[in-house]
């Protein structure tokens, strides 16, 4: 399982502060940590960067670069600032990413073509709503799939992205147990093998101890990893989490337990 | 998912010596802890009990019932020593158990039918070899399944327990991987929902440090309860293993998260 941080979000007022005065040091470091946490790639979660998107993406994705041999997942509703970080990545990147929704369908999708990049879909409805039941999510599943192979691009490069929901939502579990089931039928949903990602720190958002969090994360990993997720968007810094998916990775190989 | 204590086994010398003298004490301090770590049932493995099976048995039952008030699970090959704790037994027992094997047939299986009682069926074949693949699984659990019931058993009393192997044997990640697909066809194999058990101690025995144990336990166990995997055999005292079995009923449930 290919294990992407989330930690590089301007959630962290310390990672918008630096986005803000374009300041490299705690991005370079935060980058860092993550790295030798064992982060396979990295996600830049900028928000929608209203002013010099351009200038602000590059920099992000070029900082990044600069500490890091690692791939980058741009994320961001700006169109712009995507364009900017596609032409500025390295490695190739991860669009995060497309929807049902319109405005995303017209000026992010086109990017993946632009770009020839792969990118992550969420299954989310046209406003953006989350779909509860497992009926729900096939429908927008399938609709997503087919708008996406309609625009002419390659569903190798395709990332389905099922939305892992909080706990704390009054659908919560109900949702994140659809999910699982929606992950190990999609193959069969689509005829064809289109990898999966989810977010899950997402699962336990919201005011609740960290070791509690922490636990959660680790109950939830392994059923989304046997039921076949490819990469999972995490905080890579919750180092029981990481040996949990460590340890899925080895369950789960073809390979000699050593 | 019910959660049952392994760790009064005859393996502890401490509980061996107890066994050999009759004395309640060790036994009575294992099962109190035991009780407070969250155990729903107690597994009394207590080898062959060679000398005065009836009489070591209903000792061990009634001191197991003389400090928590919870099932026991009765884990010998020794059909006397069964019976008599049949007898002794306050809560449904449960009988651990039979397999394919001609001498489990003829003496153990037969005790289910007297003492009408709950039976763990091991997916083992005549000769106690542990089959490998998911195909050669599948043949097994059809065989056992068709034998309990042309005992004139009620399959709602059985238990399979598809027999989770050490990761450090040969093809012990492929056979724990065939479990957990076992686990999710077994409804559709058998045509009924027949519950499951799982050794969960098997899969990181052998010499390995705890921790590493634990993590492995950690990572294994949410993917079995995900198959629906009905209940654990484990070691109780593996406290974050417990969180984790807790976590998975949780995120399993039908309830709402609170």
């Amino acid at each position: 399982m290919i294990i992407i941080a989330d930690n590089l979000h301007v959630i962290n007022p310390v990672i918008a502060q630096a986005v803000e005065t374009l300041d490299s040091q705690p991005i370079s470091a935060m980058v860092q940590r993550c790295a030798q946490a064992g982060a396979h790639a990295i996600d830049i979660n900028c928000g929608p960067l209203k002013r010099s998107p351009e200038r602000r993406m590059a920099f992000l994705v070029e900082t990044v670069q600069s500490v890091a041999d690692l791939p980058v997942m741009l994320d961001t509703t700006n169109p712009a600032a995507m364009a900017a970080g596609l032409k500025a990545a390295r490695h190739r990147p991860i669009i995060n990413g497309f929807s049902l929704e319109p405005i995303k369908l017209e000026h992010i999708l086109p990017l993946a073509q632009t770009h020839a990049s792969d990118i992550v879909g969420y299954l989310l409805d046209a406003h953006s709503r989350v779909p509860i039941t497992e009926d729900e999510m096939m429908a927008v599943a399938v609709t997503l799939f087919e708008t996406y192979c309609r625009a002419g691009l390659d569903p190798a490069r395709l990332i389905i992205d099922p939305v892992i929901t909080p706990l704390t939502w009054d659908n919560g579990l109900r949702h994140n147990q659809a999910v699982l089931s929606l992950i190990r039928h999609l193959p069969d949903l689509l005829g064809t093998h289109v990898r999966t990602m989810a977010g899950l720190s997402n699962l336990a958002s919201g005011p609740m101890p960290l070791p509690r969090k922490i636990a959660l994360e680790q109950a939830f990993l392994p059923m989304l990893a046997a039921a076949g997720l490819d990469m999972v968007l995490t905080n890579v810094l919750h180092e029981p989490t990481m040996e949990t998916a460590r340890n899925c990775g080895i369950l789960l190989s073809e390979q000699v337990f050593a």
